[in-house]
C-alpha cells in the first residue's frame, strides 16, 4: 500500500497500519552531528533557537542525513519561560539554570501569559522555514510538561533528588497547583502556536516525571498534562507524552489524553503494552547507550525492540531517551536502515 | 512477646514475626549529622574509613541518636579496590573517581585478591570496636555488587548514562565476565571478613543496576550477585540486595539468593510484594526527598509505607535511597518514632 503524505509516522501515532515502522530520535538535532557542531559553535542554545535561520537548518539536518520519518522543532522546554523573562539560561554541559528560583506565591506574577505574536514570532518563522523545506515529512512540535518545567524553576537547575520541588508541592499544594496552571497556560500557547504554524504532531516532555511515585504523579503532575492535552485536542494532531524511568507510571500516562506514550529501555515494549492497554501507541525504546556497542549488538537490540513491539499497529521507533552527544551518527543511520527494512513490512 | 537479642531487624530479614517494625536508614552515618561533620571535617572518606577509631564512632553516631534497629559499617563500595591499589579516590560532592579506568584484559591483573589480614585489618578492627559498644543491636556488613563497582572502574567516575560499561559488556562479554569474577572474589572476601569479625547481616549495594534492562540485568549483573550470595550463604547471616530504579528487576533480584530485597519509592510495597513473591523480605521505601516536606506530610507518607507493607512478616523500614546530606536529623528521628509506634505491633 502507498504511504499517505507524511504517512507512516502519523498513521502509527493513530494506531493505523503502516508500510514500514516509522523512526525518529529524540535530540536527533544536536551535538552528535558534525554539521550541527559546525553551525552552532559554542554559543547559547537559546540564541540559536531564537534565530530562525539556524533553528530551521538544525531541525532539517537529521532529516537530510538519516531520512527519519519526522522532524522535531529545535527548541528547549525552557523557551516559554525564557520568552516571558523569568530569567533562565541554558548552560552547556549542565542544562537550564534559573537565576532567581521560584519559591513563593510572589513568583507567580513572574509567569505572565505568552503573547504568540510578540514572544513567539521567531518560533513561528522557524516552523515556516522548516515546512518550506520539509516536504511531506511531519514536523513534531515541542513543549515541556509543567512538572518538569517546574522542577527547573524551583530547583534553580538540573537536579537528581528534586527535594525542593517535592517540598514545595507537599508544603503548599494550593501554590503548587497555581504554578501548574501558569505552566499549563504557557505550554498550551507554545504548542498552539507551533500547530497553527504547521506542526502536525506534538511531544510533551515530562522528562523527570519518573522521579515521582505513582501516587505523587497522579496528584501533582498528571492533572496539568491532562489540561494541556485537552486544550490542544481540538487541533486534531497526535499528542506524544514522554518521560524517563516511568515504568510505574505508564498506565497513568495512558489516561492523560496522549495518543502516544514514550517508553524507556527499562520496560520491554510488550510489557509496556500490557500496562497501557490498546488505546495508545508506544514510542521507543532502544537504550541510547547501546549505540556505543558494536554494530552487531546494535542490530540485535534494534530487532529485539521491533520484535517486542509486535505486529499490531501503533509503534514509533525511537530511543528510550535523547541521543547522547558522543554518539556516532553512522550508528543512528544503521538503526534507521534496520527499522525501515525490518519494521512491520506490508501489514 | 519479648524481642530476641538483636531481635526485630534479624527477625524481619527472615520473615519472622516482630514486636515492632525495624527501621534503619541507608547513609544514616553521614553528613546529615552535625556530630559526623564535626568529627570528619573535610578529609577524604577513605582516610576516615581506614581509621578504626573514626569509622567506629561514625558507625555508632546514628544508633545513639535515633535508636535505629541496625548499625551499618561505615564504608564505601570502592574500599576493596582501593585496598588492592587500583587507584581510586572518593571526591567530596562527586563520588568515586578512578585515575586509570579499566579498559582491557590487561587491567585484570590490577585486580588481585584481597588478603584479609594485610588489606582489611582496619575494617576488622572497626567491626570489633563497633561491636564492643553496640550491645544487642545488629551490625550490617557492607559491599558493592560487581556491576555497580565495575561501573566506576570502567567509567572512571559517577555516570548517568553508563555508555562505557555497557559498551564493554556488549563488545567483549568474555572480558566482562572475567571482570565480574574478580569483583565477586573481592566483595566475597570483604563480606566474609566483616561477618567473621561479627557482622550479623550484610547488604550488597547494586545502586546502579536500575540502569539496565531486565534482559541485560539477567545476563550481565545478576550472575555475579548470585555468586557472592552463594559464597557467603554458609555463614547463615541475612543478605540484603539493594538498588535504585529497579522496579522492572525486582522479580529477578528475588532469585539472587537475597533474603531481603530493597525497593525504592517508585514502587509501592504492596506492588513490590506481588513482584517478588513470598520468599523474600522487603526493605524500604520512603522517598528521601519527603523528609524535606512538613512533618505532617512525613507522618502521612511514613504511615502509607507501613500500610502498603501490610501485616505479613518481612518488612524492614528504610528510605528508598540514602539519607541526603541536607536532611534535618529531627525528621529522621520523627520517622523512627512513627515506625516504632505504628509498625506492626504485637503480630
Amino acid at each position: 500500500m502507498a504511504a499517505a503524505p507524511g504517512g507512516d509516522f502519523l498513521a502509527a501515532c493513530r494506531r493505523q497500519p503502516v508500510e514500514r515502522t516509522p523512526v525518529w530520535f529524540m535530540r536527533q538535532a544536536g551535538r552528535s552531528l558534525p554539521e550541527y557542531r559546525a553551525l552552532r559553535g559554542s554559543g547559547s542554545i537559546l540564541d540559536a533557537i531564537a534565530d530562525p535561520a539556524i533553528a530551521a537548518e538544525v531541525t532539517m539536518q537529521p532529516v537530510r542525513r538519516y531520512g527519519v520519518d519526522a522532524a522535531i522543532l529545535f527548541s528547549d522546554i525552557v523557551v516559554p519561560v525564557h520568552a516571558i523573562g523569568f530569567g533562565v539560561d541554558v548552560v552547556p554541559g549542565r542544562g537550564p539554570v534559573v537565576a532567581e528560583p521560584f519559591t513563593s506565591s510572589a513568583d507567580l506574577a513572574r509567569l505572565r501569559d505568552l503573547d504568540p505574536e510578540a514572544d513567539l514570532s521567531h518560533v513561528i518563522e522557524t516552523v515556516h522555514r522548516v515546512l518550506a523545506e520539509l516536504g511531506p515529512t511531519p514536523l513534531i512540535g515541542f513543549a515541556g510538561a509543567p512538572f518538569t518545567v517546574a522542577s527547573y524553576l524551583i530547583e534553580g537547575g538540573p537536579s537528581r533528588e528534586f527535594t525542593k520541588v517535592k517540598a514545595l508541592m507537599r508544603a503548599d499544594e494550593g501554590l503548587w497547583h497555581q504554578l501548574m496552571d501558569r505552566l499549563v497556560a504557557l505550554s498550551t500557547t507554545f504548542l498552539a502556536a507551533q500547530i497553527n504554524a504547521g506542526a502536525s504532531a506534538i511531544q510533551l516532555f515530562d522528562s523527570w516525571a519518573g522521579s515521582l511515585s505513582p501516587k505523587e504523579y497522579e496528584r501533582f503532575a498528571l492533572p496539568a498534562t491532562k489540561a494541556i492535552f485537552e486544550a490542544v485536542d481540538g487541533f486534531g494532531v497526535p499528542k506524544i507524552l514522554f518521560g524517563v524511568g516511568t515504568g510505574e507510571l505508564l498506565s497513568q500516562m495512558a489516561t492523560s489524553g496522549a495518543d502516544v506514550v514514550g517508553v524507556d529501555w527499562r520496560v520491554p515494549l510488550d510489557e509496556a503494552r500490557r500496562r497501557v492497554g490498546e488505546g495508545v501507541a508506544l514510542q521507543g525504546n532502544l537504550d541510547p547507550a547501546v549505540l556505543f556497542a558494536p554494530p552487531s549488538v546494535i542490530e540485535e537490540e534494534t530487532l529485539a525492540v521491533l520484535d517486542a513491539a509486535g505486529i499490531a499497529p501503533g509503534h514509533i521507533f525511537n530511543l528510550g531517551h535523547g541521543v547522547l552527544p558522543t554518539t556516532d551518527p553512522d550508528r543512528l543511520a544503521q538503526v534507521v536502515d534496520l527499522v525501515h527494512t525490518h519494521g512491520r513490512a506490508g501489514v
